[in-house]
């Protein structure tokens, strides 16, 4: 229930707290470092469960820690500044300050409340050093922020207590893996080894210290990311900041800001310091602000102003759209519907308009040179992805996606960490290509989609259409899904649609870590199924996704406390169900047994009792 | 909007009527059988798609029909009984007539409301006769039945109207179909072939001649069954018959009546009666009921009489469990959730008890005896299917699909038509075993699952973890897709859940037709992808599967009734829209062009105006 909780603030800010049912939230402390305290939500089981909880990975940040002062105007816990300065290789400098036009306003016009506590004195990297935690990995440090992910990543509650291996005995544990290696237990050492290797990413800028550290790589859990963010047309900075703080309550990993409208540099302000996830965002937008909209306008002096403002602020990861290059974009025209990239139409705006090579790309070495004083990530935008059905896999495509292959090394020789972006609207049976194309183009790095939607025929419903897509592929190796909400390619999202959206998305990136054969994966599918099969009502709710949903589903036919406990649920009565009857099956066949045994030993002593039977 | 339309009945009925938006109803006659009128729905399109409308396939029956008189009372024209009786190998008898135990009833308790016409005198084959689609088929006999499936499969307003094949442009036209053929044009005699064959099913029992002729094979458009039906616990007639006719308004293929309460024998009399879509039941529920629920009582006697009694209704496909056979019984015992189908699981304590083999195994050529005589299929029930993502694809499962398979053969041999069940819950890298196995032990006879569940860990959204494993299965070559609601494992579905799965099954099966290649799927999607990208708004919603809902999400952003015609959207707002953008970028790319053959033509003058370089 959303709770006010900002009375001082001029914007009346409320955001929802409060832990999920039967859940608490649980720390587990680090072994090398010993100030990391990792959360993980711990859900109570009932007795009949023999266990007396499960604990799952947990992105919902302090909002749902009951001890945890939230205070929305002050910002959440700075966790990771001692780590940071710790290291020795950053320095506080004066920062370029804000600018009428970094909120799209007009000299005389008044900007919105700004966040109360901007730090004035930002970050970066010492002259001649980098502070990616790719320059860390690639030197064998081990930081806190990889000991934390690897306690975060294993689910249990202690760093060394993931029960050993217990054997396969079922196919659906082994899955299909297309060449991911999960190990059982995820160590500090194999973290920075696939950070050092470029499989995976940790996106926190140095100026967002607030962030808990977490992985976006294919040997690790799927990743989800939810978008959020005003445009001219509608939404408000409140809306905005409860937006994250619910879709991280739902399970969002990372979450983009895409505003668009005005006030776009206080609202980012007022997110990224309330938010315990990596905030990512397409820098393109707000310097298109800046030109007023004209797209020939731009120039990278523009952008790269706009980068090192949002560097400043401690935006984790940036879109790029680098990879729209003027050859490219005639491969564009006889598509059914074009460039439907944002960025990437811009872009091709910009380059047509000039007769020149995209500035992003050719001044690609500048910003990588100005991400890696910050540890900002680049997510290589892709700006010619298909829009429908019938763009999809085509030439356009395919050629961006192998310069972002070439561009993914540049950024690589500067120890910046880099994902890849992939679509869009995909049919199935061209899935599969998409992801070997990237992981053969780009060498592994890790690929970040959006859906893909299996259909362009169901506007209303692109959660449902694209959460198809995405399932198959995170399976075949997609490290982190963009959510699609119901209200995709139709409005702006509100604060249902994205939890509809989360839910979808937690859904297909959990399918996908099953079908990999994420060796924890399987635990939870197995606790529910458990808890359903002993009519278990409370733990079955409270293991899902969503246990309010389901509990209120559950009491729309049965609402007495009763049914709860009751060994029948509507679908069938109580007479007829089929979960009572195979239990009664169950207990059948172990007397049958014994009676069989039984019989056996009078036969035995009837034969005469003879060890073994003359054969033949 | 629901309308009261049967004023006079006892029952209170109101079923919901009128065209969708911006369709009519279109009926296309046959060349062969000139009484045939095959229902389409039309779908008008705006001035500037350059086409005047578009065709669907149409599910929905009369309802939809503003000329169509409706009175529930009276149930629906009896369209095919001509045919029926035309082909001179049906008779009239005394049906059984209607006993207090049909309805669940004690003989002192009163029945709801009766049907007020009930047909007393059932047909059925005459003595010697089998009056099933696949003997005429087999004797290469083109039935009406046959010309209005071609029809309808092929979507186009006249029979011979489909426009030649263009050549595949785009890699996503070609799908890939694991060996299904689709044809261009679908003709009387392709669906003579695949019935003969027994790669499909007509589902239409010679009393059921309410329904319009529909197809069940993976070489045609995969379809998908709703689930409806009220238990002890709750719903009751009216709502019955309208959540049919609702699950038919948004595209469900056949529906079938699960009901397991009281006056089940009136409900499903009320529902054939006014069911356009083939109806299937699971007999051994209804059996249940009169024996008191007590799986022990059951004998093949009151078994076979049920049978009877819904083939004299006029269901036109049952459920039958005949390969729940002893020896596979124990080989559940460890599952996670062990028998999770009621009618496996009430079989199974069948088996158990009596310390003997299936009573519809043992008698399933008897079986086969009686339904040929009424022309009702077999969906062979897969009663072992797994509950949970653990028990997927394992022994139990797979004995089970064997026996079905050796089943399959001994109904064709009756000339019975048939399809095959399937599951249930697995992960998605294990969905494809399911498929290549039933293709294989079952000979090709159409596949119908129930999802499959791709995780277990999200109920209350049960619809979407579903619709991936069905669109994945789908695509492999699964026939018929059984929806699954948002209420599964938590309830009965009410009306919206209904649509809901309804919605989500025809992503699923769209999808998968796309995936497959069926020739004319991706026109709708191109259809609306075209409107989308030249901001024809009206067009986009009136396409998709779900016009109310496209519209009002896009109303929440932008009502007013400009915003259908304005060139941006909510998302990105007037200035910043990619489409728009991308649409300037082509009107650019073709000036430059131009300007392009200016300057080329401007060299050429200056090389001397020679057409061929020297060259080196």
């Amino acid at each position: 229930m959303p709770k006010s909780l900002a009375k001082n603030a001029a914007v009346p800010f409320s955001v929802t707290t409060g832990a999920l049912p039967a859940s608490k939230k649980l720390y587990v402390k680090g072994n090398r470092h010993r100030d990391i305290r990792v959360p993980l939500r711990e859900i109570a089981l009932s007795k009949g469960s023999g266990q007396p909880s499960f604990s799952v990975y947990d992105t919902s940040g302090p909002y749902t820690d009951p001890q945890a002062a939230i205070d929305i105007t002050k910002g959440l816990p700075r966790l990771r500044e001692a780590w940071i300065r710790g290291r020795g290789d950053v320095e506080e400098y004066p920062g370029r300050g804000v600018n009428p036009e970094d909120n799209g306003l007009k000299v005389q016009e008044a900007a919105m409340q700004e966040f109360p506590h901007v730090v004035k004195t930002p970050l970066r990297a010492k002259a001649g050093k980098s502070v990616t935690q790719m320059t860390y990995a690639r030197a064998g440090i081990i930081t806190p922020e990889m000991e934390y992910i690897a306690i975060r990543e294993n689910e249990s509650q202690s760093c060394a207590a993931a029960s050993p291996p217990t054997g396969l005995k079922r196919p659906y544990q082994k899955g299909e893996s297309f060449g991911a290696k999960i190990p059982e237990f995820i160590t500090p050492e194999f973290v920075c080894d696939e950070v050092a290797r470029g499989r995976a990413i940790i996106p926190n800028n140095i100026n967002h210290p607030e962030s808990e550290p977490m992985i976006i790589g294919r040997n690790f859990k799927v990743k989800i990311n939810a978008n959020i963010g005003n445009s001219a047309v509608t939404s408000s900075v409140a809306e905005e900041v409860e937006k994250m703080v619910w879709s991280i309550r739902w399970g969002g990993d990372t979450v983009m800001d895409l505003s668009t409208g005005r006030n776009i540099h206080n609202i980012r302000e007022w997110i990224i310091r309330n938010s315990p996830v990596p905030i990512g965002t397409v820098p393109i937008y707000q310097a298109l602000e800046k030109v007023g909209g004209v797209a020939e306008e731009l120039t990278y002096d523009i952008f790269r102003d706009t980068l090192i403002e949002q560097c400043e602020q401690g935006v984790d990861y940036f879109t790029i759209h680098a990879g729209v290059r003027l050859p490219f974009i005639p491969m564009t025209e006889h598509r059914k519907t074009g460039i439907v990239s944002r960025g990437g139409s811009i872009l091709a705006k910009w380059c047509m308009s000039h007769h020149k090579e995209n500035f992003l790309y050719t001044n690609f070495e500048d910003i990588c040179e100005l991400l890696k004083q910050y540890d900002v990530s680049f997510s290589l935008g892709d700006g010619l992805r298909p829009g429908s059905q019938h763009d999809a896999n085509d030439e356009a495509q395919f050629s961006e996606l192998k310069t972002l292959g070439e561009l993914t090394d540049i950024a690589w020789r500067h120890d910046v960490q880099t994902m890849v972006e992939g679509p869009g609207h995909v049919p199935m049976h061209l899935i599969r290509e998409n992801m070997e194309k990237q992981l053969d183009l780009c060498r592994e790095a890790p690929f970040y989609t959006l859906g893909p939607l299996t259909t362009d025929i169901a506007p209303g419903y692109d959660h449902i259409t694209s959460a198809i897509g995405a399932a198959m592929i995170g399976w075949f190796g997609t490290a982190m899904l963009c959510y699609v909400t119901p209200k995709e390619h139709l409005g702006l999202p509100d604060r249902d649609d994205v939890k509809t959206g989360v839910i979808a998305y937690k859904i297909a990136a959990h399918a996908a870590d099953l079908a990999k054969g994420h060796p924890s994966a399987h635990k939870r599918d197995d606790a529910l199924s458990d808890a359903r099969f002993e009519f278990r009502w409370a733990d079955q709710f409270n293991l899902s996704l969503d246990p309010e949903t389901a509990k209120d589903f559950h009491d729309e036919t049965l609402p007495a406390e009763g049914a709860k406990v009751a060994h029948f649920c509507s679908m069938c009565g109580p007479k007829f169900c089929s979960m009572k009857i195979s239990q009664d099956v169950r207990d059948y066949a172990a007397s049958e047994r014994e009676k069989g045994m039984a019989d056996m030993a009078e036969k035995f002593k009837e034969s005469g009792g003879e060890i073994y039977q003359k054969v033949g």
